[in-house]
């Protein structure tokens, strides 16, 4: 990336106020830590992070005069003060929610972090989600490296994942009980799941003034999580969408007037239907959360699209249209069979056959093994995950922003969700030439 | 991305100089050019983005006191107010350099951009690279949006490509014989290849103040072109070589004392080999031009790994080692072949036996179809060139900064190439364990 | 193959009694048949077969003293002779019934065949199946080789396909009126679907006396056609259901005592899950049509693997079970819900928990392009379909037995299905370990 | 397949001569052998095969009056009664040769069979080949059911391989120090490879009248053994050479006037590159060692190929053009260098530019993981492999013939190869057009 020069010319000067977004330190609440010099110095070539490098998170330029306040994101990387002698601590890794393309690389990059960089003798991972902390009979997984070699090949998690989301002082005591100081949790879930179980377990934690530290790798698909570029797995899961769209586009155009309605993951937001969308650019119309539509006009567009070309496909956001969910009492129910059933009826009442086809293609989208792209991308935020705890910071989580990793208080990444904007939905409709 | 807040606190304030990077525009040095309404505003759903919106580049936060200049890119994106009136546009699209995966995805998206959006009339596919202004044999290809259809699903590029690279002059007079007044050339090269040659072909079009817009869509599979993030095809192409890598591994293993010396792309710069080494880890020593080597220590990392692991393999970027390259009097040679000899002669000394397996990963690269996460770079980058040509600017790139597709004046990104940044190799020296 | 040699000594003498199984010929009912030389003579490079070749079908050798009756295939291939004048042919193409992998490898290589080789002006592609012979609307599809070029890289068929199968007396009349002289049907179905009815329309044609050879090209991706060794597409199809069950897997392996339930195609016959059971090795009950099993000896076996290995993963053949789908009085319905609910029952029978997955493979594994082999298998059956037609026969099908190429009278084939044999169910048995 | 029924009406009757070719046998040579019941009888499902159960391999039926000899093979499989038991069986595994998809699925059901079935405690794999066995520095690999349970998932061979051909007696000695009773031999080379010295290697066993089973899994991906109607990992290395052959055409369809060379396996017959040719249907010529070729013809043939189409593949088996080769004098190397400075000199005459690329597609079609197909091709040898060592049967191949598997003698299939019929290379020549 190109560095200012401070010989450069310019053409603007502004005053500008920022907030540093700093997250928790085990300082704040433990009394006596002690601080052990990184270990990793030993076998150089790891360039450490200073706790000042900081970083801009939102680049767009505001052209108003007013002011306003700009966020800075904590560079992470390894620190050359540690809080934590390695032989002093006793690891926890834990994969919680729906699976996701590359959480068994990032199991494996932090299992090489922390027993072959770091020399941990117990690292050890928690089964099925968290409830592995709860049930005796789930008996915890020994992580080395040479059992993590090879895992990044298959999809899942070796560790096996769960949607339970306990009390977080049932797990606080878990982690007690077990004696563990380094606790790693790969989920997602904002608004009601792991990240927002994973904030609650770090309160309780600094509650009760205990030196462990907790990191969170998010993980979602639905590439739904506030501040956060980019989900490690979204591209796999896109890809294999996007591969399962061609065969169900084989399919619809094999069969006469076929409808085929596809779900894909987006309960929050659309990101998932829009890149899959745009990248396959197989389908007539999309529907997201996000942007609501006429149902009648939805209805029309496909029927003039089997009409003229012979069949049609609709791709549908597993949280699009609820408000016609909604309208029908049924909660937080699918729109997917509603709209079938319109679509039966609106064929049926104009005497036109329609041979309709549903898909969910969440279940393979979830299930590959991640590409290359995404197996660095969890290795990364493995390492610096480790890097981040074996530092002091607690409560945070390492995400990618602007193509640099950060530590990330949770409590920013907790209670709302991202939505697609305007300008990459209007590139959708553009394609698709849905207009309602 | 989050929104700052104005009513947020802030706890930093400073006083920051900007300079922003705007691409040259045909007002400059044409009279009197029209201004037409932008023809999308008819369809709706596309938000016009204003010539006054930049965005942050460099995302680094300075410390220190001193005052410097951030450099400010120019959004992307369809504009309301046009120069060219679609019934007078004559386009002509080329692609040049080497392949990589995403060119036809480019292709297909300013078809469908030009012709179907804007509603051109002609959009001409010039044959292999430049050559195909200059060689009266080689017809141009007619591009229209069903030619253009599945395009995407095939690697290379419909339009052939070479890297020859004609004088300037040649090929604006081609330019004007073929009555062309947008120019959009897919190529990459900044010190010797087709961004240079774009630069020198737009200087001539300004001197003769020719009211034709030309854009450059940058491609490179090295991903070595200054400020830009991340070339399109890339990621692709990373998936590609750590597949070889697979299978090379397989290979290596199998045989007995097998040493696999495996050269991939990368002349000036070693993401690629950088990238593949972290997404694959399978190789024991990673060499890029950017970090010399003492040669003796490598052969001796090497010959410890075939003696405790049985095999070993070492991945090579094009251009590593040139120091050994050029003591040789050999030039802009290979490595790999002096490296191979080394290694030989190494073993033999040792009485130890060694079969050395050589492969090229380059080609299985840069052929294989695009991934779902390229097409849509390329895609996008496409339809942004579009709407810039048609807003008037030339003599600029399309580029993703920051995941803001930003105009870049093309004089910024010709005569350098950006480099591998310590701490992203000190992740690799992490993993192979090479200290030399 | 082996040539056996005159002068080998021998340790057996038997008398042998075989039976020709010879295809009708068109000379049968025209009486006045011109003869024409095969054009392919004049390219050279074919060697023709001769109407006397025939082949060995069933290659096991009774060890009985009982003489019994052995069958003879006719050898497939251009005949020297021909019946038709390549100007004089209009020829047509449908497909019908489910998709297939290696559809369009046959369409293409029929195509180069007829059009490539022996001059054809005229081949036409009849729309979604039987259907496109009866509905005006529906335009036939002139095949070109330039057409037809890369159509193998897709899935499907590109005439499209459908299920219905109308009275033979209005197909003939559509190929009468139409004056197509040569009909190809690519399809399977030997009960009640496309091969009884080729076998009635055949009927119907040479009952009116009729010049016209009709070819039938078998496919099914259940592998169930009697007599033929190994349908094209099956081995693709088999190969993109042992991906998705690794998918599968990984979601039952990561979930907390899920049973994944998984549909395969077969409806009579179980080949196609025993394959996918056998090659994939990743299942621990396959349920197939041809053998009966005890309900309550599955649920204990599933129970039990569940316990020990934490899930389990039951393969079901479409037609599996049907004695428990005809208990609940439900006809030609499907096994695999009522399965679901006695899995259910049994486990909250134990108190024992149980996440029951459902998937449907069938969908992925007929749209999915064919590979290597069966584009080869297709294509041979493709171009020797061709030469059979333009020999004179009629009623016929061109399938591979013993790796060679034969064409069998369609009356051989129709209304039966073949079933997995003893031996290789004991294959599956003894890998399950199921014993019920 | 469909059985003769003894009431058919037949419409010729002829006396047969067999000659029935039955493996060596235990008993010849060991005088007191005992007799077990096969263990396999207590899990139930397996049907046992008889040693009287013979089949036919050749099927062609001579037309001619004159009475040949048809050859009979044993059909393979479990049998009731056998020479070892289980406890006193110590098994080796060794894998020689080049690599081929299906090695480690061979292996996997070997173990899975020994060890899983019949109960074994010691089955050892040999690393790197025959010289596993000699040098005391490679130490055995303990095959286990859990060791082997996802090997087939990776290519090659977990054991490695080497193409070193020891002393017969060499290796006995190892077998008889090392106790070994059972030695499965996974190779191929029937001239002077690992079939010829695996015969030799029975020999000397008989010679010296040890109890020692000695089986051979065929293996090649040249698929030039005699007798063996294909050879498991074939179709996979096809399916990786034809998908290899998309990317090479990628890039020689970009280039102007490119030709490209690229050479497949296959030194002794052409089965590899006519398959490749024929399923991927993109070259220009095809060059196998069977049919030899005037040079100049294809000169001509591919420079008006470049002139017409822009561009021509050459797929070229590692053995063709064997007669320039020696012409030259170079003995056993290679055409490929030869043909290539033939193009550069006949296209430098005519004054064109020839852009000339050649690949070796070998490598990649050798390492790739095999297809469900090939994976149950190699399981399935491997399983019966193991009942005919416990049957007592040394000296013998296990390989499908007419989709039987056969216990063969060795001294059926060392010494000579199989070679490309005229009807499948005239599928070839009639595709490319080549006429030389």
């Amino acid at each position: 990336m190109a560095l200012d020069s401070q010989t450069d010319k310019y053409d603007l000067e502004k005053t500008v106020r920022y907030k540093r977004l700093t997250p928790p330190h085990l300082s704040e609440w433990c009394s006596s830590l002690g601080t052990y010099p990184n270990v990793l110095s030993k076998v150089g070539g790891h360039p450490f992070v200073s706790n000042n490098d900081y970083f801009i998170g939102d680049v767009s330029f505001p052209n108003a005069d007013a002011l306003r306040v700009r966020e800075l994101y904590l560079r992470a990387g390894p620190r050359e003060v540690c809080v934590f002698h390695p032989q002093n601590v006793k690891a926890a890794v834990v994969t919680c929610g729906g699976l996701a393309p590359g959480m068994n690389a990032a199991i494996a990059q932090l299992t090489n972090t922390l027993v072959g960089n770091y020399g941990l003798k117990q690292v050890l991972g928690v089964r099925y989600g968290f409830r592995g902390f709860l049930e005796p009979s789930l008996s915890m997984y020994p992580l080395q490296p040479d059992v993590v070699n090879d895992i990044s090949l298959k999809g899942g998690s070796i560790l096996g994942s769960s949607r339970e989301v306990p009390r977080a002082e049932s797990i606080v005591d878990a982690i007690s009980d077990n004696g563990f100081n380094q606790v790693y949790i790969i989920g997602g879930g904002p608004i009601d799941g792991t990240l927002k179980a994973s904030q609650q377990i770090f309160e309780e934690i600094k509650r009760r003034k205990m030196k462990c530290s907790l990191a969170v790798i998010p993980k979602t698909i639905d590439n739904d999580i506030m501040r956060i570029q980019r989900s490690f797995g979204f591209e796999t899961s896109i890809e294999a969408a996007a591969q399962s769209l061609r065969s169900i586009h084989c399919e619809a155009s094999c069969s006469y007037h076929a409808v085929a309605v596809i779900q894909v993951p987006g309960r929050n937001s659309g990101f998932f239907a829009v890149e899959t969308a745009l990248a396959s650019r197989l389908v007539d119309a999309c529907l997201i959360p996000e942007f609501p539509f006429k149902l009648n006009s939805l209805l029309n567009h496909i029927y003039e699209r089997v009409r003229v070309k012979g069949f049609a496909m609709i791709l549908v956001s597993d949280g699009a249209g609820h408000e016609y969910v909604a309208s029908n009492g049924k909660g937080h129910a699918n729109f997917c069979p509603i709209l079938m059933d319109e679509i039966r009826k609106y064929f049926d009442e104009r005497m036109a056959e329609a041979n309709i086809l549903f898909h969910d293609v969440s279940f393979i989208a979830r299930t590959v093994p991640s590409n290359a792209a995404d197996n660095l991308h969890a290795s990364i935020l493995g390492s610096y995950a480790a890097h981040g705890c074996f530092a002091g910071f607690s409560g945070f989580a390492t995400s990618m922003i602007n193509d640099v990793v950060a530590y990330i208080p949770l409590s920013e990444l907790a209670g709302r969700t991202k939505t697609v904007p305007p300008q990459l939905w209007s590139e959708v409709v553009s394609m698709t030439g849905q207009d309602f």
